[in-house]
Formats: structure tokens, C-alpha cells, sequence
């Protein structure tokens, strides 16, 4: 039974390398607002949800607001029925004012639904993956919130998707803990990097066995093709460039500019406008096809992926790990995006996102999507050293984690180094 | 120049009494997260955003996060160009990851904004809504929020809509002065009450002049239709009707029930499912015809109401004036609306709603909508004997506000009551 929960604002300084600087963001610093759980039998469960630095106190609060209602919660229930974990938290009509099912309080719910579900499969000695994987269909549906989402697809058609795939699950298994999942790399193309930085990284990305390198664009349209140019030269044309404009463009621009790259052969276009525009997403897909639109780091819930996916909007779902509500509304979105045909490519790098999302697409290729065919998961080499339980790559792949729980740990000593502001990173 | 900032957690206690109860939200405490802004020549601006209890204290920490964004700022600067209140209200990168532009930070950011605006209205010694309507087109358009719209209206169209509605722009000025904006009342038909005091009510409603009354549904069905019976047995069948959901149904249920509903013949149906789902509310309006759709209190942002319209999902559009980012973006939703043809019917009510809106609905048929046909903006009698400039009804019209600024103060002994959680209403 849980008994505790404590918050703490963990913050790197990461904008003073202009590390994941894009065209809306300048100078993120990578945060996290983590939470640990503990149980009355000594279990701990580790969540945390992901922000850009100033506002993770706010996150932080709203964890507060939100551990509580998991207090006495115990994993016999949780066992029975894996949706109580999101009914619980996100469960208080008054907190509910404050999204609904978006912004902080939502970010928060995932830090804290994670948390259950890491120490779930800690009880279990599995890794989460294997955890959710091991479900029957019945009781992946059951951990499903399917409300608001019952005109696309509901827990009768999500059992028989799910029935139907389970054919070839145990091979597809065996694949995962042989090869693990394939990756591609952003760690080439910030937006803040000189010419000469990126023509090194796309080098060394190649070098390295990169198939699939992304960059930023959303910068002066001249600049923007001069750097894809850089990256074409180093990476050649049958690799694979995505393309992340990082929201920056209204819908008639976002179909201007990303027609100026065509030359460029872009993959995918990534976040070309606002996020919550299902809508505009569906005139961009029109406008740049066969260039995909990928969209999906700044979707806040499933009610705006399956708006995106019956829109025909998205060639890409970018699902975030702590953006939606924890495992429960991701394992939503999955089955959204299998209904709909769509691939689940999910956002990654920050502080974390790539530990948690390699078990998610893990779960999709093993019970859901049931394909590799155009997914691939997003790896960015930073900060993975301060966790106890950090992405293993090899060949640009993510090898399947092996250790219980949702890797989602932070060692101790970072946790209190990079504590804001107390830590002693940030009173130097 | 703006040299200072307070922010406060104001919470009445109202779920003692059921005041507010619908089909999501059993038990609110409105609350506001309150701030008051200070300029080195003395001038105050004061401004809130509405909550339902838990978490008004996220919006507290969120406006004190926001807050610094507006020191220094000079009325000068405002009076050149109003879009920099929004811009700089919402131009931290950083901060941006944690909406964008919805939730907890994007209602702090209504807080904020609509402080600056009722500081500005204070210094010319005019009401807000004065304030506006005097506002040439192109002083109008500067003061909007274009980005993500120009797909829909851009600040070219938007000049044009607003310069063909400047005829008869006096006469509505004068109408407004004399005979007020109409309403419609809530306060008849929540679900916490009883048959009996509905049946009273709604009585009370008519003997008192009101041609429109509100109720909540979404209970079990028989007692939706027992309810609206009574309502219909005491308001006749020539007055209108609305009913309103609360979110509590999906796509396929929404459909069902409101035509189950269809004898009582409402009006509206407000917020019959997520806010979220722009189609959703596509396919119910199309369903349920000639019932009209109405949404809008959850609508996070004007990237939303800009879906609704263009996919001709709701026939009413309830703006809020503290969800989206203060009157910057209302205005934008104003514009959008007029674009669109649909009346504006902002969201009342909670606390403080009605001395925000008054002012909006005023503009909007001064200046934008330039019509009352189908236009009635939301009473609700709670409250307000906490507002220094409270609203003032007759004859079922709001009386259009004339003292200086945007009516958003509350009492100085108001705030100290009930500020939560030391104030005396809260020690006892």
C-alpha cells in the first residue's frame, strides 16, 4: 500500500551549451519534477514529469496536489484493475478546473501515474515493458481510459485489435530482447550550433551508423537550407533527414516553407504550427504529401490524437511519455494509433524521455502496432548518466531495459547535486 | 511603469451550499488566484483567474511566476501597441513547455493580462469596455494575437470586418448606455438541488422577468427529463430552454441523449462532450440539429475555437474571460466569431465571471459582433457583494459598468475573509 510520496525540483543547466536549443526554445534548461513513492513494505515507485526549466516548481506543486490521492492505494488493486491508477489521479472534480487533461496538472499526473506503475513492476521484478507485455487483452483494455475516445474506438474493438495481434507476439518479443528497438538521432541539428559543428555531428552521426538523422529548422529560410544542405552533403541522399520546425509557423507558412525544403527530402515535418491545431495539421498532411507530417511532444491528451488521426493529419504520432497522463493514456494513443494505421514514433530526449519511451515502443511493437515499419524512436545522447538504470544503444538501436521498473530513476547524488536551488550545481 | 506584484489565494466556500453543482463537478469552492499590480505613479491594476478550489493555489505560484514578465512595463508602451501585454505575458520559452497556451499557466496568464488591462482603463478613466470601443480598427487588430489564425483571419481581414461594422458604431454605444446587454440565468437549475427548489426557482425566474433559463443535465436520464419537465410545467414552452452537460458524455452518447431530450425542445446544449474535441462537437451539431452546440468555458485557447468554427461544431460560442489569456485573445475570438457568424454567449458565473464578461459582451456588439441576435450573456446571482464595481441587472440586462478600469476588484475585507487558507471564513 502506498504510504508517501515526496517532490523535489531537479534542474540541469543545460542551456549553457545551447544543448536542444530549437526554434521556439532558445535555452531550455532540462528538468524534471520527480516524484518517489514509497510503500508500508518498503517498495519505492519513481516518476517525474519533463519541463524546460523555470515552471517546474510549478509542476512540482502540482504533484502535491496530486500524490495524495494515491495515498492507501495498494498494488492488490491495482492488479485488478490497472485503470484505477488514472481514475485516481486524475480523479478530483476541483482539480479538474485547471486542465482538463492538459498544461501542469496534466504534466504532474504523468510524474505521478508513472511513479505507481514503476513501482509496480518493481513488485513484479519486471521491467515495465515485459509488465504490460505479459497482459492478457483484457487487462491491457481495462487499463485503457477510454472515455471521449469511444466514436473512434472503444474496449470491445481495442480487444479484438489487440486478440488479433497476438499472433507472432512471442517472436516479435524475442526480437526486441535480441535487438532491441531502432533508433534515430537529433543530437546533429540544434538550431544553436554553428555550420561547422552540425558538418562535424552529421559526420560523426554517420560514422557512428545512423540511418536516420533530424535537425531544426523554423530559422531564416535561407539558413534553414543552407544547414540541411550541410547535413545532406554529410549524410547523402538515401538516409533518412527528418525535419522539427518546432511549431514557429501559422498553416499557409508552414505549406510555403516546408515546399521550400522539398529539395532537401524531408521525411517527416515535425510540430509544423501549433500543436492543438488538428485542423491545420490536416491541410499541412494535404499540402506537403508525400512529406509526412509528424506531430506529438506538445499533444496534451488522447481526445487531440484521435482528432489528428481521424483528420488524416499526422503520418507520424510522436506520443510523449509525460506529456499524456503516464502509461495508462499512452497505452491509449497506441491503440488510437493502431486502429488509425498510424506509426508511433515517440518524442525522446530531455532529461529521461528516452528511458521511458524505449519501454513504450517496446509494448507497441510487441502487443499493439505489431510492425517496424516506419517507427522509430528518437535518441538524443544527453544526461543519460545521472539515471540508475540508463538506455543501453547499440547499433542504433535501444536494447530492451532488463532491470525491474520503468527506468525511471534518478540516482541520489544527482537528485541532490542538481536540486533547484539548492543543489550545488545551481548555488555555484 | 509597472514596478510591483501581489498575488493571493482566494477561495469561498460555496460547496457548502451546492451553489454550482453539475454532472462534473459535485463540490466547487470558486475561488480566485487574485493579483494586483502596482505602478510607480501609484496606479493599480487588479486581476484574477476563476478556479474551483484544490489547485487555486498552482495559479497563485503560476501568476507569481508570470508576474516579473510586467515589470517595468509603461502604459506608453501599451497605448503604441496593446499586443505587448499578451506578448510579453506569454513570451517565456521556457515557461511555454508548460501549455502551450493552456492550463494552469495559460489561466495565470488571464490574471495577468487582464490586470495590465484594467490598469490601462484605470488611467484613462474609463470602464474596459469603453476603453475598447474607442479603439480605432487598426488600434483593435494591434492589440490581437494573430499567430496560429491566419489560416482563418489575418490582421488585413480583420481591419475589414472591423471597419465595415463601424457604421452604426454610436448608436449601439448609446443603446448599451441606456437599455444594457441581455442575459439569461443559471441559478434555477443546478443538479445538487431538489426537485422542489427547482420547481421554486425556476418560478422565481419568471415572476422576476427572465425570457431564458439554464439547466444542468447529465444525471441518469429520467431525472434529466423529471427535471426539465418541471422546469418546462413552470417557464412554458415560449420561453428558451438551455441545457448544459458538462463534458460528461462521449461522441455516440452526447448524440443519444440530447435527442432523448429533444421533447423539451432546448435551445442549446452546452458542452456535451470533451472541450477538447472539435470534430466530436462536429458530428453532435450535425446530429442534433436544429439544437444548436455551445462550448467554450474549457476552451483552452484560440487555436481551439478556430477548429470549432471552421468545422461548423458549435452554433454558440461561450467564451471565458480568465481560460483563454485575457483580453488580448478574447478580442481574437471575438473577430473569429464574427468571421464565422457565430453569436458570442461568454461563459458567467463562478466568481467574478460576470464583472469580466459584462464588459466583453459589451465590445463585442459595439465593435465586432454588432448584433443581439442570439446574443445573451450568462447571470449567475453569487458573489458579487465581494466586487467593489459589482455587476448591476435590470429588467434581465446588465447595466453597462462605469466606473474606470475592468470591475475586477474585489474588497479589500473580501480578500482578507477568505483568503485561503488563513482567513477568518477558512480558521473556522
Amino acid at each position: 500500500m502506498i504510504t508517501g510520496a515526496t517532490a523535489r525540483d531537479i534542474r540541469f543547466p543545460t542551456s549553457q551549451g545551447l544543448h536542444g536549443s530549437d526554434a521556439m526554445t532558445p535555452d531550455p534548461d532540462y528538468s524534471a519534477a520527480y516524484v518517489t513513492l514509497t510503500a508500508d513494505d518498503g517498495l519505492e515507485g519513481h516518476g517525474f514529469t519533463f519541463t524546460e526549466g523555470r515552471g517546474n516548481e510549478l509542476c512540482v506543486a502540482a504533484i502535491e496536489a496530486l500524490a495524495p490521492r494515491v495515498q492507501g492505494l495498494d498494488l492488490d488493486e491495482v492488479r485488478a484493475d490497472p485503470g484505477e491508477i488514472f481514475r485516481r489521479v486524475t480523479g478530483d472534480p476541483q482539480l479538474r478546473w485547471l486542465g482538463p487533461e492538459k498544461g501542469v496538472i496534466h504534466l504532474a499526473t504523468a510524474a505521478v501515474v508513472n511513479a505507481v506503475w514503476d513501482m509496480w513492476a518493481r513488485a513484479e521484478g519486471k521491467p515495465l515493458w515485459r509488465l504490460v507485455a505479459d497482459f492478457t487483452p483484457e487487462q491491457f483494455v481495462k487499463a485503457v481510459p477510454f472515455q471521449y475516445l469511444t466514436d473512434a474506438i472503444d474496449p470491445g474493438s481495442a480487444r479484438e485489435l489487440l486478440e488479433e495481434r497476438d499472433a507472432g507476439k512471442d517472436e516479435r518479443r524475442a526480437e526486441m530482447e535480441r535487438d532491441g528497438f531502432p533508433a534515430y538521432t537529433t543530437s546533429a541539428g540544434w538550431l544553436g550550433y554553428t555550420e561547422e559543428e552540425i558538418r562535424r555531428l552529421a559526420r560523426e552521426a554517420v560514422a557512428e551508423g545512423w540511418n536516420d538523422v533530424k535537425m531544426k529548422v523554423g530559422g531564416p529560410p535561407d539558413e534553414d537550407a543552407r544547414r540541411a544542405q550541410i547535413i545532406r552533403e554529410e549524410i547523402g541522399m538515401e538516409r533518412r533527414l527528418m525535419m522539427d520546425a518546432n511549431q514557429v509557423w501559422d498553416v499557409p507558412e508552414a505549406i510555403e516553407k516546408t515546399l521550400a525544403l522539398r529539395e532537401f527530402e524531408p521525411y517527416w515535418m515535425e510540430e509544423p504550427t501549433s500543436p492543438d491545431d488538428a485542423l491545420g495539421h490536416a491541410a499541412i498532411a494535404e499540402a506537403i504529401a508525400p512529406i509526412k507530417v509528424a506531430t506529438g511532444e506538445h499533444c496534451m491528451n488522447r481526445v487531440l490524437f484521435k482528432q489528428l488521426m481521424q483528420a488524416n493529419a499526422i503520418g507520424v504520432c510522436q506520443v510523449d511519455a509525460c506529456r499524456l497522463g503516464g502509461v495508462n493514456e499512452v497505452l491509449a494513443v497506441l491503440l488510437l494509433a493502431a486502429h488509425f494505421g498510424v506509426p508511433v514514433c515517440p518524442h525522446s530526449g530531455g532529461v529521461g524521455l528516452c528511458e521511458l519511451t524505449q519501454h513504450l515502443s517496446i509494448v507497441d511493437y510487441i502487443c499493439v502496432g505489431a510492425s517496424l515499419d516506419g517507427r522509430l524512436l528518437e535518441y538524443v545522447d544527453h544526461l543519460h548518466e545521472h539515471f540508475t538504470d540508463p538506455v543501453r544503444m547499440r547499433g542504433g538501436h535501444y536494447l530492451a531495459p532488463e532491470q525491474p521498473g520503468y527506468s525511471a530513476q534518478i540516482k541520489a547524488e544527482s537528485l541532490d547535486e542538481f536540486e533547484f536551488p539548492g543543489g550545488a550545481a545551481w548555488r555555484s
